[in-house]
C-alpha cells in the first residue's frame, strides 16, 4: 500500500469538509452522555476516487487528549489508512489504529465511533451481548448487539476483533470485551447515531432486566422490522 | 371519509398556531430526557368545526428524522386523519399512522405523544404494568399505567392496541409491549405532560422496587386523589 | 387567629425580598434534578414582628401549575398561615396547606420545600427510612431520614404527619409515605439545601445497597459529626 | 516547619495563576455530575522552590460553603501546608486539613480533589474496592481503586488514611470508607481527571455487576495497559 504523506490537492476540499463534520459530531458524544473528560472519538473516511482500491483514502479523527471545549475543525488530524499522521499539530487519538483497520477491511464503512458509554461498557465487561427485546433494536440493529473478543491496544487485535464480529452480524455496533463499544456507519453521522442508539438500548434493556426478564421478539418480527426500517422507510 | 388535500383557508390560522405549539413542545422531550437523537414525536389535532364528525380534522406532527436542533414551526408537517401528507416538505414521522388512528377513534383526544423513554420502555419490554404506589400516580393516572399488545408497524395494529387499552383505563398513558409509551391529552401540551409524568413514575416505581416492595395505596384513596386532582383542583 | 387580607405596608419590603429569593430558589429544583414539569414547591415565611405569636406571619410560595420557565418574583403568591391567598394573580400551590401547617406549628422554621425527587420518593414508596451510613448524612441529618405516615391531601393530615415526624428527629427532611420528601430550614435556602442533600443521600445509599449492605456508622460518630457540622463548623 | 503568614512576593504570580486554574477546574465537578450544592473541592500546590523541603509551599483551595455559581479566582483562598489561612476573605473548605496532610507527606503530589460522587461513595459505604475489570481502569488506575479507613474529620486521621492507602497502590484515587473519594495528581487538572474517571469506573462496574459478574482482566494485561498509558502514550 502506498499512502500519501500530505493531503493531496484533489482531496483538500473533501478533507476540510470532513474536518467540519467530524468536529461538530464530537459535540454529540457529551450531549447524549456517552463520554466523560476527553474520552471517545469519531472519525470519517475521505475517499480518494482516483485509487479505487481505497489504499489512498484518508481518515479524519480527533487528536489525543483534547478537551471537548477545544474541539474545532482546525484541531482535527488527518491520517492514512495505516494510522500514520498526514496532517495536524497533535498526535491522533490512541484508538486511530483500530479505526484505520476497520476502514482498510470494510470498504463500505465511511465512519467509525468509539466510546466507553456506561451501559454498553457494562455489558461488555460481562462479555454479554444485548438481546433484541425492543422494536427500536430490531429497527436499528436487526438483532442482538454482539460482543467482540478481549484485545489489547498496540497491534491489530482490536481492529481485527471489531471487523470479524461485525461481519457476522447485522448490527452496526460491537461491544469489545472489558473495553467498550465501537460503531460503524456509511458516514460519521451514521456511526454517531449507532453509538447513541447502542447506549440507549444497552440502558433500556439493562433497566428492564433488573426487575425480571424482558419478553423476546420473534425472529420473523425482528426481520420485518429491520427490513422496513433499513430499506423501506430509511429513518424514524 | 373525504379529507382535504391542502390546508383549507378556514384552518390556516389554527394550523399555523398548532405548528408553533407542536414545535415548541418537542423541546420538552430532550429537556426531560425522554428521547435521544431524533426519536420521539408530538402531534396535535386541528379541528375543522364545519365537519362535526371530525373527518376533516387535520394533525400537525414532526417530520421523520429531524434533529432536535432543527425543529421549527415551519418544519412541522400537516396530515389528514388517515395519515396522508397534506402540507410539508418532508415525510411525516413513521409513527403518524398510529397518531392518526387515535384521533380517528378518540374524538376527545387533541394531542398524542410517543417516546421510547428509558424506564417506561423497560416496563414495556417485560409487558408489565406500572402499579399505582405513588400519590402522584393516583393524581395523574388514576391507577396503574397499562400495557398494550405487541404490534408491528405498517398497519393499524399499533393504533388499535393504543385505543383499546386506553378505553379500559383512566390512564392517559399506555406502554406498548416491547416498544414504548404513547400518551394522550386534550391538547398536545397535556399529552406531553402525560409523557413526562409517565417516565417519572416508571423511574420512581422501578427504583423503589429494586430494594423491596412498594406499599400499595388503597383503591378508595386512589379514587379520591384522582377525583380531586382531575375535577376539583385541576393542576398541581 | 386573625390574619391579614392584604400585605400590610410594614411587611411590603420583606414580602418583596422573599418573592425574589423564593423565585430564584425554585431554579435549584430542576438544576439538581429534583423535579419534572411543574412539580415541586419552595416557600418562605415572612415574619410580622409586631405579632410575636406568629399568627400574622405570611408565606410566599409558587402558584399552582406554573412552568419553571415562567417563575418570576412577580408570579409568586402570598398566603396567610391558614393557607388563604393574600396576594397574587393565581392559585397557590395545592401543597400550600401543608406548608402553612408546618409554619403554624414549628415557629423556628422559616422555609419549607416539597418535591417528588426520584430516590427519596422511592424510599417513601416502601415506607422505609434511609439509614445513616454516610458521613455527609451524619453532618446534615444527624441520623436516618425518617418516614412520615400515609396522608391524603385535603385536610391537615399531611402537615400533621410532617410536624410529628420531624419533632422526633434531628433530620430536616421527612419522607411522607407513598408521596415524597418535605424539608425544612431556618429560611428557604436552607430548606432547599436539605431537599438537595436528601435526594443525594437517598440516591447514594440506594446505589450502595444494590450490591450489598453499607457499613453502619457508630452512634457516637454520628453524634460528633453532627455536632461539629451544625455547631462548630456550620458549613462544608 | 516555619510557614509564611502572607503570600511572599516571589510566589505572587504563581499563586494568582493557581487561583485561576483552581477556580476554572471547579466547574468540571458539576459538569460531570460529581457534586451537588456546594460539595466538593479542588486544590493545587504552589511550590516555593527557595525552600526545597517543601515546608514553605502553599495550597490554593475553594472556601467553605460557596455556591458553584460564585466561584471566581478572587474567591479562592490560600493556606499553608498546615492548613492555616494565609490569604482570603472566607474560611477554607473544611476538608483543607486533609488536602494539606497529603501535600506534606506526598511531595510528588501537586493537586488534590475531594467529592462525594454517587457511585464512588456507594462503593465506599460498603468498604469495598472497585475491581479492575475495564481496560480504561487498567489505563488510569493500574488495578483496583482501593478503600481507605473510616476516619473522623477534626484531626489528621483522614489525611493519614489517604496517604497510607495511596502509597500501597498505583491508583490516584482512594475511597474513604463511608465518606467518599479523594484523588491526587501532578497538578490540580490531573487530580480532577482522576476524580472524573473514578466516578466513571465506579458507575460502570456497578452497573455491570447488577446483572452478573464482570470478567476479570489478567494481571499481566493490567500491567501492560497501565505501563503503555502512563509511560508510552501519556494520554488517550
Amino acid at each position: 500500500m502506498s499512502t500519501p504523506t500530505e493531503v493531496p490537492a484533489a482531496l483538500r476540499a473533501a478533507v476540510d469538509a470532513a474536518k467540519e463534520r467530524v468536529a461538530a459530531l464530537h459535540a454529540e458524544l457529551p450531549r447524549w452522555e456517552l463520554v466523560v473528560w476527553t474520552a471517545g472519538n469519531v472519525s470519517e473516511r475521505v475517499r480518494d476516487e482516483r485509487t479505487p482500491d481505497g489504499s489512498a483514502d484518508l481518515l479524519v479523527i480527533k487528536p489525543s487528549g483534547v478537551s471537548y471545549d477545544d474541539i474545532t475543525a482546525d484541531a482535527m488530524v488527518v491520517c492514512d489508512l495505516d494510522g500514520a499522521l498526514v496532517e495536524g499539530d497533535r498526535s491522533p487519538s490512541s484508538d486511530t489504529a483500530a479505526h484505520a483497520y476497520v476502514y482498510r477491511h470494510m470498504p463500505e464503512v465511511g465512519g467509525v465511533v468509539h466510546t466507553h458509554s456506561t451501559y454498553a461498557t457494562a455489558w461488555a465487561a460481562r462479555g454479554e451481548e444485548i438481546p433484541c427485546v425492543l422494536t427500536m433494536m430490531a429497527d436499528e440493529f436487526g438483532g442482538p448487539v454482539p460482543v467482540g473478543p478481549f484485545a489489547i491496544i498496540g497491534d491489530d487485535s482490536i481492529g481485527r476483533g471489531i471487523v470479524e464480529t461485525l461481519r457476522s452480524s447485522r448490527s452496526p455496533a460491537v461491544l469489545m470485551q472489558n473495553h467498550g463499544p465501537f460503531t460503524i456507519g456509511k458516514d460519521a453521522r451514521a456511526a454517531v447515531k449507532a453509538a447513541v442508539m447502542c447506549e440507549e438500548v444497552a440502558r433500556t434493556v439493562h433497566v428492564s432486566r433488573q426487575l425480571g426478564e424482558p419478553l423476546p421478539i420473534a425472529a420473523e418480527h425482528v426481520d420485518s422490522l429491520y427490513d422496513r426500517y433499513q430499506n423501506v422507510y430509511g429513518q424514524h
